[in-house]
C-alpha cells in the first residue's frame, strides 16, 4: 500500500439518514477499501454532517477521472460540497516571511525531516533577511519589497508568482503586511496566518506588548485562515505556553517564538493532509 | 432525537475491503441514522480494524433484538468481535475505596452534575472513613473489612454483592488492595484502576515516595483496566502535572492527587459511554 | 519548627544597594531564621524591588509586635510599602456563590483536606441552592437574594455580615453579581473573582457561547482580583484545557468547569499563603 | 547595567540563622546590587540551604578575585559548597551528535538567535551527517567514528579536543555512545544528556518501541547530567506530550522530537545561566 493509491474525501452536506452508506458503498463498488473515517454532525437530523474518508484503490491515478464523475450523482443527490485529493499530489506551497524567521525555519525543518507533505515552491519577503537561510535549502527566494504607498505592485508580483507556480496553499509565517480583498479571494481558506497571540485575546498589533501590559499568565498563539477582517479569520489551532512576572514584552515575544512555531507547523500539516474542513467561520478538524 | 433512541457498536475484525460499506448498508436498512463513526485500522489491508458507530433508530428497543439477530451472520462473514450498547441503559457501576477518598469525592461530583452517564448502584470500601461522603449523595455504602491472612472472605462478599447488583463495571478509586485471579476473570477489562505514577515508571508501592527519591520534574498518573500482572493492564488514559525541588514525597502526594482525579474521571467516562475497545493489552480510545 | 513560629514579610519599594542585606540582617538581629526568600526587581538600578520573605522565630507571637516596631524605621529609610503576616494567623474567607456550585465544592473540598490555610467563615449567595452542601460542611450558610432593582440592601446586609466576622478575604467562586464601588474599596485586593474565560478573551458576559461561536481551540480561566473596571483587575492565575468542534457552548460550559476550579483553587491558595503582591494592575507570584 | 558587571553565586551548606544576612552584607559592603535571589532549605533548622544570587558590581571584572578571596573566609565559616560564576564569561559548549540531528538544530537555532548564553566551540559526531547543517553556522565539526571494539581511542581524541579548547559543558543531543566513568568524571555535573523517553520509564534502549509496546498515551523525554549509572543521574527537565492509539513506534520517535528538542534546550539554557544546583543525584533549579 503506498501513498501513490491513496486518496481521500472531503464532504459537507446536510445530514440525513443513508449518506455514510452511500459513500462506503459506492467506495466498496469502485474496489477502493476505506482506511481511515471521520464524521461529525453538528446535529443529528437537521444539521450539517462532515466526512473524510480516506481510501485505497489499486491504480488510483488511472481511475480518479472516472471515480469522480461517477461520485458526482450521489454528492448531487445529498446536496454535498465535496473535494477529492490524492494523497500522490503533494500540494505546492509558498511561504510569506518577514524579518523574524523561527517560524520559517520550523517549516523548513519540518519539510526537511519529510513531515510537511508539500512542495515548497518558493518564499516571498518582504525584506533580504530570509535569502541565506531559504537558499541553504535549495529552495528559490523572491525579495519583493513592499511600499507603504503602492502596496498593489508588491501584490501584483506576489500573485503572478503564485500563479506562475500553481501554488495551492499559502502560509503567512510572521509576514507582517496586510493583504487585500482580492489576494484574499484568490486563495480563500489556502492562506494560512500565525498571529502572536491566543485570539481573540489581543487582536491586531504589538500582542506581547498588550499581553505584558495585561499581566496575563499565559501566552499563545493562533495559527488560522485569513479573511478579510483582520485576525478573525476561522482558527484551525492554537496553543499556550506559561509565563510569569519576570517577562518583560521582549521575554514574551522570546517565549511566544516556541509556541507559534509549533502551532503554525501543525495546523499547516493538517491543512497539507486535507484535514481541514471549514465551515461557517470555524473550522472542523479531523486531526 | 433522545438518548432512548441512541444505539452504539464497538466492533474489532480482520480488515478488508467493504466492511464499513457492509455496516453502514445494514444500519441503513434498518432505518438508522448514523451520527458518529470512529475508525482505525492497525495497517490497511492485512491488520485489524477497530470501529465505533454511533446511531438513532425510532422505537430502538422495540427493535434492537432483531437488530442484533440481523446483525449476526455479518458479524460472522466478517469474523468481527463486536459489542451492540444502547445509551439509554446506563451501565451499573460499583466504587472500591479505601482511605483516599479524592477520587470518589469527583467520581461522585461527576456523576452528580450528571457528567457520568452510570448508575452508582455501591461504593465498597475495607475501611469505614468513606461512609459519610458516600450516603451524604444518598448511595449505598458497604464496610468490608479486609484481613491480611484471609482476603477471600471478603472477596466472596464483594462478589457477591456484585453479582447481585448486577453490576457491570468496577472503579478502584485509590482501592489499595489486590484482587485474586478469579475476581478478575469476573470482570475482565471492566475494572478500571487509579495508578498514582505515570506508568510504566514506579509499578507498585509508594509511586510518591520514589519519584521524590528518582527527582522527577513531572508527576503523573494513569488509568488502566486491571489485569493479573500489576500494574501492567491496558492504559486507558494518563497525565502529569510539574513539580520542582521543593516538594518532598508528602507535597507530591497532594500535588497528584489533582491529576488522579482527573484522570480517573477521564477514563470512567469514556469506558461508560463505550468509548474504548481493548486490544491486546492496549486501548483504543474514541474519545 | 511550628506554624506557630514562622512569619512572613512582603515588600514593595524603589530598588537600591542594600535593601536585602537590611533586611536580612534586621531578621538575623532579631533572632529570626530566614526559611524562604524570593524577589523580583523591575530593573535592577531605578526600578522597583518585591520581596518575600519568610522566617522563624522562637516564640513568635511575644516577639511579633516589637518586631514590627523595630522594622518600621527601615521600613521608612526605604520607602518600602511592607506587610506581616503570621502563619499561625489563618485568614478568615467568605465565599460568595450563585447557582453553579463547582468552584465552591472544589474549595470546600481543599479546605477539608488541609490544603485552604482559612478559616472558612460562611459562605453568602442570592440563590438557595448551596444551603445543602454548605451545611453538610458544618459551614455557616446564608441566604441573601438581590433583587435587580435594589442591590444596595443586599450589599449592606453582607457588609455587615463580613464586618462582623472579620473577614481578610472575599472570593467570588462563580457569583455572577457586580458589586458596588464601595464595596470594592473596602475590600481592595481582597476580593478574588474566577472569570470563565482566558481573560482578556470573551470579557464580560457568556464566554463560552461567545468561544464556541469564535470556534477557538482551547478554552480557559482566570483568577482575579476584582476592580471597578469589569474583568479588568489584577489577574493572579490563568489556565487553559483544550476543546474542538465537537464542543457547543453547554460542552464548553461542562470542560470550563474543571479549569476555573483548578485555577480559582491555585489563585485562593496563594492568596492565602501571601504569595501575591498586587503592582499597578499586575500581580507578582512568589508561587 | 550590562551583563559585564553581573556576577552569580551558587551556594550549598547546612542551613543555620544568619546565612542570608551574612552573604547579603558581604555583598553590600563590597558595593554590589542583588538583582536576583532564590533560596531554598530541605529543612528550616538543620537541612541543606540552597543559594543562587545575582548581583551587579561595577567594574566587575576588576574586582572579582578580591571579591572571592574575600568570601572563601565567610564561605568556609559557614561550610560552603559555592561557585562564583560571571555573566560576561560565557561557557565554552561541545555538542556531541549522532545521526538525528533534531536536538542539535534547535541548541544551534536558539543559540543564532541569542537565546543560549554560550559559545559553541566544536560539534562532535561519531557520523558525519552533522557537517553540512554545523559548518553553515560557521562552527568547526570533528567527525569522530567510533568502532564498536575500540571505544578508547575515540574518547581520547574527543577530551584531548575538549582540553585542547578548555570546554565547560558537554551536551549530548542524541548521542548514542556510552562514555566510560574516566570522560564522565573527567565532566562530572557537566555533562548533559536528552533521554528520549519520560525517565525512569523506558531506561535504555529503544524506548519509543517500548513506549508503543505498553500502549502508554503520553511520551515524554528527560534532560539529565550523565553519570556512570546509565539514564539514572541528577534529572534538571522533563516534559511530555499527548499521543494516541495511533502512533506507532516511528510516528511515537517523529512527535518526540517536538519535547526532546525543547526540553534539552530548556535544560542546556538553565545549565549555562548557572541555574542548576546538583545535589545528591536531584536538581535545585532556580528557573
Amino acid at each position: 500500500m503506498t501513498e501513490e493509491n491513496r486518496g481521500r474525501l472531503l464532504i459537507a452536506c446536510p445530514d440525513s439518514t443513508g449518506i455514510v452508506a452511500a459513500v462506503a458503498q459506492f467506495l466498496y463498488r469502485q474496489g477502493a477499501n476505506i482506511s481511515a473515517s471521520d464524521q461529525y454532525s453538528t446535529d443529528a437530523f437537521d444539521g450539517t454532517l462532515f466526512m473524510r474518508i480516506e481510501f485505497h484503490l489499486d491504480q488510483l491515478a488511472d481511475k480518479e477521472q472516472s471515480l469522480c464523475a461517477d461520485f458526482a450523482p450521489l454528492a448531487e443527490e445529498f446536496q454535498m460540497s465535496w473535494q477529492y485529493a490524492p494523497a500522490r499530489r503533494r500540494k505546492r506551497m509558498a511561504i510569506f516571511v518577514s524579518k523574524e524567521l523561527h517560524c520559517l525555519q520550523e517549516l523548513l525543518w519540518e519539510w526537511q525531516s519529510d513531515q510537511l507533505d508539500a512542495d515548497i515552491s518558493m518564499v516571498v519577503s518582504n525584506h533580504d533577511d530570509a535569502r541565506t537561510l531559504v537558499e541553504s535549502f535549495g529552495l528559490p527566494f523572491h525579495h519583493i519589497p513592499v511600499q507603504a504607498n503602492d502596496k498593489s505592485s508588491a501584490e501584483a508580483e506576489q500573485l503572478h508568482l503564485l500563479e506562475a507556480h500553481q501554488i495551492d496553499v499559502v502560509v503567512l509565517a510572521r509576514y507582517m503586511q496586510i493583504l487585500s480583498p482580492t489576494f484574499l479571494e484568490r486563495y480563500a481558506n489556502r492562506i494560512i496566518n500565525i498571529h502572536h497571540s491566543f485570539l481573540p485575546a489581543f487582536i491586531g498589533r504589538n500582542p506581547y506588548g498588550r499581553a505584558y501590559e495585561r499581566g496575563v499568565k499565559l501566552i499563545g498563539a493562533t495559527a488560522h485562515y485569513v479573511t478579510e477582517d483582520l485576525d478573525e479569520g476561522p482558527i484551525i489551532e492554537q496553543d499556550v505556553t506559561r509565563v510569569d512576572h519576570r517577562y518583560d514584552a521582549h521575554a514574551l515575544r522570546i517565549a511566544g517564538r516556541q509556541v507559534e512555531r509549533s502551532v503554525l507547523a501543525r495546523a499547516v500539516k493538517w491543512h497539507l493532509e486535507d484535514k481541514v474542513i471549514v465551515y461557517e467561520n470555524k473550522t472542523i478538524v479531523f486531526a
